[in-house]
């Protein structure tokens, strides 16, 4: 029987996030990217959702490497829970690596970071990868073109065809169609856009928009919320900064941090002079605060401005807030009412649905068409997105050409085995989500809790009714546990934890319950960290 | 000091669903729709969020009548809950009137119901309240003008303006104009759709859009899933079904209710004998489904398609499925779930994103500016929506002319004073949710829990671990009140309650673990009644 490499999906497939693929052939596996789902409202107690690896601790021994298209969180945001297990050398371009590793610091975790620039190729067993320079929503976006030895598997990773880039950096779409001209086994194609008609618009536009609104608003101070990793869009605000004489306040931790990593690693150019260090005493129209929060969440600077308790900004009638970013599905309601609250202080809102103030960073129809047609790939996968994302890709496979045979839409878990003759379904490997509650204890070190280590720790309910007036615990808390047995001496140190929590929350300044109960979580998460037990902790608390 | 009419805001602003309020003139008050919002995700344990009423119950003896504009749930849902209690006569269109009545039969509950069409005035104390035809996505929607000793207060009610309507029965610009001519006071404009540029589109597009699906799968079952109360898209669909040929099945316990409801009354034509019982052994080009279940419910008959046990239907290759609907904000990611599940079954699925498969029934931008020219009120309050609708259609108001000072922006619990010469803010009254927590008791009556109740009688949880293979509950299931004492007694019932409803439920056929939670909140509040206790259940179920 003929050799194949096996494709084994461990995520980014039916579903948008946490993007994980294996490609294994014979003794060699790699890994293309490690990213991370955010929690939903669903999932209560919970930190973050990661990708199932236990197919790569099984197999272990043949890792040969992680390479990562870009360093957008569904794609590098799981590596700092398993960097230290995996202990493989990570390949990525300058901005990918300088905000994985501003992550892995903040966890004083150590990995084997190896810097790459479009048009190298990195050897990794039998596999070599060329990163391939794509458009995308920041800088440093690779597709892959790895070649095995039983021919070139093409990973498009999260791309679109901007003809104007800010940076000038444009999709490298000569090298990929000599690639297509070679001849191309495999292509694994992302399907987030597949459902929009037409060519998604440059990124240029967006500039044009948000300069209309500062001309618009020269009496006015300026808010823009966009995603702290669009360093395009950080970019194109610095520039009509400086053109309008305007000082920059940045609002946000991560804001801070990723235009710190951005600017260093030469992706992001910072007019000189024109970061302030807070509001100070600029006058409203001396000004422009790029915010995080475009998302609505819900400790961000913008939903805290919305609310009127971000120190450093108090929204009114003297603003202009701008939305430069489109809701990602389940997150509307919050994205919601952060814009009713603002309007509610008398600020101008503008978003999306009025203005041009954000274009989508993934390929429209026409664009993927353009992809598959320059690669022209004997087998073909869709990939990152829901099943009917995947679906409609294969489609316009089909359309183009591709043989209906030589397509599949794989699920989570499934693993094909491709070469020269056919596509064949292997038996599926354990995958899915892994539930990571409490990201960092005080020591440094990570704290994970799957599926699995929650059958093995258990669950811990807290309930608390508080006297909000009063400041208190109303009556005894009720500690319920699951999976473990609680000894009184536990119990009674939760309680004295849970009142010593209310006691010393701040009622006047706090953003209402929601507060008190992640204080809460944390700190009893903290009572069993010393004896290395790592429940699921949730905290109920009504008002009495 | 000159009177003026006191406008009441008790629901509907601030935000789209629960739409109530009221308008009082010295001892007179009048009530306009009575609806109720749908609860989210977020509001665990509750089964329907209603308005609060204790400013009307304070003032019961003034109330002289409830006006409905029309039929839909968050226009009339929370009649069923507060009918018995407010007594008072109802008046509504024929169609309103039958949907409502179905609610209130379901629960027993008897009421002084008064039909009334387009053209029709009835007077409630000082009130005189004419009802004017609109068109909407369902038949028998009325504005309102309701003259009062201080000049006509006009309520637009949900309306679009269709040209092309299914039925003919145009949107009355003519009357409107004559009142706006001899003069109105104020207006309260519903605002749902003023994000959106342009005029909506007629629902008759729908039909064209449903034709061409029917032409292209000659061959295939069509499956059409749109709201039950939307008789304008039933109509069309039956009379597709007649002129192909196929038989219509009905799936959904509402559906059918709601069909016979508008057939009845003389807005829905069925075509004679079209109806069938079942699918029957009907081939699959000969049939039709028109499903409940366009916003991905849970419990719905195009969900439990999706998932394959909905045994009258088992979605296959055979089919296409029609999505005639939009996600409601909040809804998409359940909307979501099912399309990809009837993508993964085999199924072509037809949904927005692809083609002319739904219309809005509320006014685009343009529509809204006619509606204010042709009532050309002195006062303005935009109503039915979240802030940024109300701001954005305030900002229409004062573009076409309406003085600034002439335009609030309500939020709920505020009252307004307006006469000829003023519109003034009085003090709040109490507005806001109310959760309802079981809706119906064994013996027909119902149970209403709010906020207060909560306090009054507690919240209980019931956490159990399952063996689901063993069918089980594993361990001791835990049960913990606040709010309320738990007797030994109560206590041993409400675990042998929550063993018994396991050990009954079949896990073959189950939706996975958050039936089983309704399961058991259902029986264990059971217990409750006998004492005529009421507490919020809330059910942990975690698999072992």
């Amino acid at each position: 029987m003929a050799r194949s490499v096996k494709v084994v999906f461990l995520g980014g497939v039916g579903e948008i996030g946490k993007n994980m693929t294996a490609l294994e052939f014979g003794d060699d596996i790699i890994i293309v990217d490690c990213g991370v789902e955010f929690p939903r409202e669903d999932s209560p107690g919970v930190d973050a959702i990661i990708p199932d690896i236990t197919y790569i601790r099984e197999n272990i021994g043949k890792l040969r490497g992680i390479v990562l298209t870009h360093g957008h969180e569904d794609h590098i945001g799981a590596l700092p829970y398993y960097a230290e297990e995996l202990k493989v050398p990570v390949y990525g371009t300058a901005l990918t690596l300088g905000l994985l590793d501003r992550k892995l610091s903040e966890r004083g975790i150590k990995a084997d970071l190896n810097r790459v620039k479009p048009g190298d190729t990195v050897k990794l067993g039998c596999f070599e990868v060329e990163f391939i320079k794509v458009a995308h929503s920041m800088a440093g976006a690779c597709a892959l073109s790895v070649t095995t030895p039983v021919g070139v598997v093409f990973v498009t990773g999260d791309f679109k065809i901007d003809n104007t880039p800010i940076d000038g950096k444009k999709t490298d779409l000569q090298r990929i169609a000599e690639i297509g001209a070679k001849g191309v086994l495999l292509m694994l194609g992302e399907s987030t856009n597949v459902e929009r008609k037409g060519s998604s618009t440059s990124e240029m536009v967006v500039g044009q928009g948000l300069e209309n609104i500062f001309v618009a608003n020269a009496d006015k101070r300026i808010v823009v919320a966009c995603f702290a990793s669009s360093n395009y869009r950080v970019q194109q605000i610095m520039w009509l900064a400086e053109k309008y004489g305007r000082k920059v306040v940045l609002a946000g931790r991560s804001m801070k941090g990723i235009v710190e990593v951005a600017s260093r690693v030469g992706e992001l150019q910072v007019p000189k002079g024109i970061i302030a260090d807070g509001v100070g005493k600029l006058p409203p129209e001396k000004l422009v605060v790029i915010a995080t929060g475009s998302q609505g969440e819900p400790s961000s600077a913008l939903n805290r401005m919305s609310k009127g308790d971000f120190n450093k900004v108090s929204v009114g009638p003297d603003d202009v807030v701008v939305l430069s970013s489109t809701p990602i599905p389940g997150n509307e309601k919050s994205v919601y009412d952060v814009i009713n609250n603002l309007f509610r202080k008398g600020a101008n809102v503008i978003y999306e649905a009025m203005n041009e103030v954000h274009v989508s960073g993934h390929a429209y129809e026409e664009e993927l068409k353009i992809m598959l047609s320059l690669v022209r790939p004997k087998y073909f996968i869709p990939v990152h997105g829901e099943y009917r994302h995947q679906f409609k890709h294969a489609e316009i496979a089909k359309s183009l050409g591709i043989d209906e045979r030589n397509i599949v839409i794989p699920d989570i878990g499934q693993v094909y085995g491709v070469n020269a003759h056919s596509v064949k379904q292997h038996s599926n490997v354990p995958a899915g989500n892994v539930y990571v509650d409490g990201v960092v204890m005080e020591d440094g070190h990570s704290v994970v809790s799957d599926r699995r280590s929650l059958a093995e720790y258990g669950i811990l309910l807290v309930l608390a009714s508080v006297d909000t007036a009063k400041g208190v615990v109303a009556g005894d808390p009720d500690v319920i546990a699951r999976g473990f047995n609680l000894t009184d001496e536990i119990e009674s140190e939760i309680v004295r934890t849970v009142r010593d929590t209310v006691a010393a929350a701040d009622f006047e300044d706090s953003e209402g319950l929601g507060d008190l109960a992640r204080a809460v979580k944390k700190a009893v998460r903290k009572l069993f960290y010393r004896d290395r037990q790592f429940p699921v902790i949730v905290p109920i608390i009504v008002e009495d």
